[in-house]
């Protein structure tokens, strides 16, 4: 593969060392595939604070820029929670997703047959679970103007803004309805038409984009609240859901926590292709920094590893390849492997984190 | 008791039929317990709006503000989709929270022991749940200014402002921790801190009255989608939730169908004491106006029975009463008695609404 250029940034937290582990995925794919990256590694969230006083540097910014593709592990932790907004950790990951225009979010929430126990959900509603959340990522009330904390009257009043262009809703809901193409077909859209004006903009341009062009996809509009009531009661009822950036964020951690597989879900952040064809990219595990276990050797790795095979599948169209890394850790996982946080209550001695890595190596 | 009024709105789909039964139970307070009420009734939503052009006529309005408690069935159904976004029957609920000022919605999430296997989540993590979630229901994004959907440029924006004062933070927040105190203590205020602006004055605010006239209830802070997350993992770590008005929407409705008790659930929308004492105040189920199912004799009426033990506790003063109706509810369930909604794979026939609200009458 030419020219395959990865950008690598741990960040805070468990990311570092989940991110070894990548590594060694990304090492056994160029001796024995001959599938070779051009690897670079940079700081973001609190590690580039701590270096620069920001928590995303221009130069890492602009290295995001030209990759093909950006993994990032997570970012955010204990130490940074008083900084001032502008410079938190979450501020990197933000700047990334807006600046490279990654406006696709994908977030599958899919249940691991060897785990399907894990869930809190009884086991007949989540075995078998695949579906597929399509969060808008770039705009919303994420970045809407005018925000902020103002004085009025004699009181400071918080405020922010959601937006919604119609050009923003259609691409997002062109992303969902491709998605489910080449799925199951269906498309569920959610908002809150009832309540916000911003909503019934969204219900009504992803209905237009629908008729226009996607006719052959069943096409569903549900209150994100209902939404909210239907993932928890019966999730196999949907196949793509789309949404906006706020709502996509808490229903997206719910679906994951669904799954009972929470350290075990990607994501990718696409945008619009480069010059080469390929997307603008982002690749990182739903979960976050988890601070508490950090550098225990605890941490799952697998999370990390399924964003590297979305980025085989989504950047470098090595579908084929993805597939090979995701049966792999189903193997492992049937066999047995478990990390710290996949260990039922019967006990029993979990694996680290690069014991894990190994075997799924090993299993590729 | 003196002077009690009860406005009724039934509203649409379902409601006037559970409203029915509620009047069954009103009127066995008044003639066994000498609890009268003051009773009128009035139009809401698409009932309203199908009579008046508008889903609250301006007369009702001036009702609801006169008589101690307001007692909603539900709004909407399919026949007003197409309404303009100013007449929909969810405006005519908006504006009595608005105009009545309810900033804080009381929504009780608890699994009834009879009930424990209906939840989608394990029998284990949801028996025995009782926690209350604290939504601010008359500002932020529902509420805030400007709003709309504009031409820009060649395109259209749909606009919605989140806005949140210092005073209606702490007003909710003090809301949240008096009923703690009256629980197991604890509050957990969630928002989105690390994103929005208005969550980082929201949670300052709320520490700042706890640290200031609360310090003896516990409080901790969660993001919003961590909160979504842990409400479906292990719901029974919380005791009183706070939350904004959106945030409260979606997880208030993900809570109430982790107990798997939807059609039983009640709550209470709070405002400032009028003259007489007694907090302005509007009572409904959790549930919709399920129109699907509407004048069929299917619906369970037990939300609203139970919203009115609400209305007994928080308006009218009468706790000892409001358990006695609840426990009659418990035994009535006890009993087996169950509605289309309740029941099991096993099969059966169901009670008809009528005949459920006849069971509970004779229990009490
Ligand atoms: C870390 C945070 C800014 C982020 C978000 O709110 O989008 C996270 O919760 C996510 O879902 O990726
Ligand atoms: C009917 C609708 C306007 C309402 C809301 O969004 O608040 C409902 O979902 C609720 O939670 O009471």
């Amino acid at each position: 593969m030419s020219n395959a250029s990865l950008l690598i940034l741990p960040g805070d937290g468990i990311g570092p060392e989940v991110m070894t582990e990548v590594r060694k995925i990304i090492d056994w794919y160029g001796a024995k595939r001959d599938l070779t990256f051009d690897v670079s590694e940079d700081l973001v969230g609190g590690a580039a604070y701590d270096k620069h006083g920001t928590p995303l540097h221009d130069d890492t910014m602009a290295k995001a820029q030209e990759v093909d593709a950006v993994l990032l592990g997570a970012v955010g932790g204990p130490k940074y929670d008083n900084l001032d907004f502008s410079v938190k950790p979450e501020r990197g990951l933000l700047r990334l997703r807006k600046e490279m225009d990654l406006f696709a979010n994908l977030r599958p929430a899919q249940c691991f047959d060897a785990l399907a126990d894990f869930s809190s959900l009884k086991k007949e509603v989540v075995a078998g679970l695949d579906i597929m959340i399509v969060r808008e990522l770039t705009s919303g009330i994420y970045f809407g103007e005018p925000r902020g904390i103002i004085e009025e009257g004699n009181e400071r009043v918080g405020i922010n803004t959601q937006r919604y262009t119609e050009s923003e809703i259609d691409r997002v809901a062109r992303s969902a309805f491709e998605l489910a193409r080449r799925r199951n077909n269906k498309v569920c859209s959610m908002e809150k038409a009832n309540v916000m004006e911003s909503g019934i903009l969204w219900r009504e341009v992803v209905q237009k984009v629908h008729d226009e062009d996607y006719p052959d996809v069943e096409l569903s509009h549900m209150y994100a609240d209902a939404g909210a009531m239907q993932l928890c009661r019966w999730p196999k009822q949907f196949d793509v859901i789309v949404t906006d950036n706020l709502f996509g964020d808490l229903l997206s951690d719910a679906a994951a926590m669904l799954t009972g597989s929470l350290g075990m879900l990607p994501s990718a952040s696409l945008g619009l292709p480069m010059a080469n064809g390929r997307p603008k990219a982002l690749y990182e595990p739903v979960h976050g920094s988890a601070p508490d276990i950090a550098g225990q050797g605890k941490a799952n790795p697998i999370a990390c590893i399924l964003s590297f095979a979305m980025a085989l599948r989504y950047s470098f169209d090595q579908g084929d390849e993805a597939t090979r890394l995701e049966n792999a850790i189903e193997t492992v996982l049937a066999d047995g492997a478990r990390t710290a946080d996949l260990m039922g209550p019967e006990g029993g001695t979990p694996m680290s984190t690069s014991e894990m890595g190994d075997a799924i190596v090993a299993a590729l």
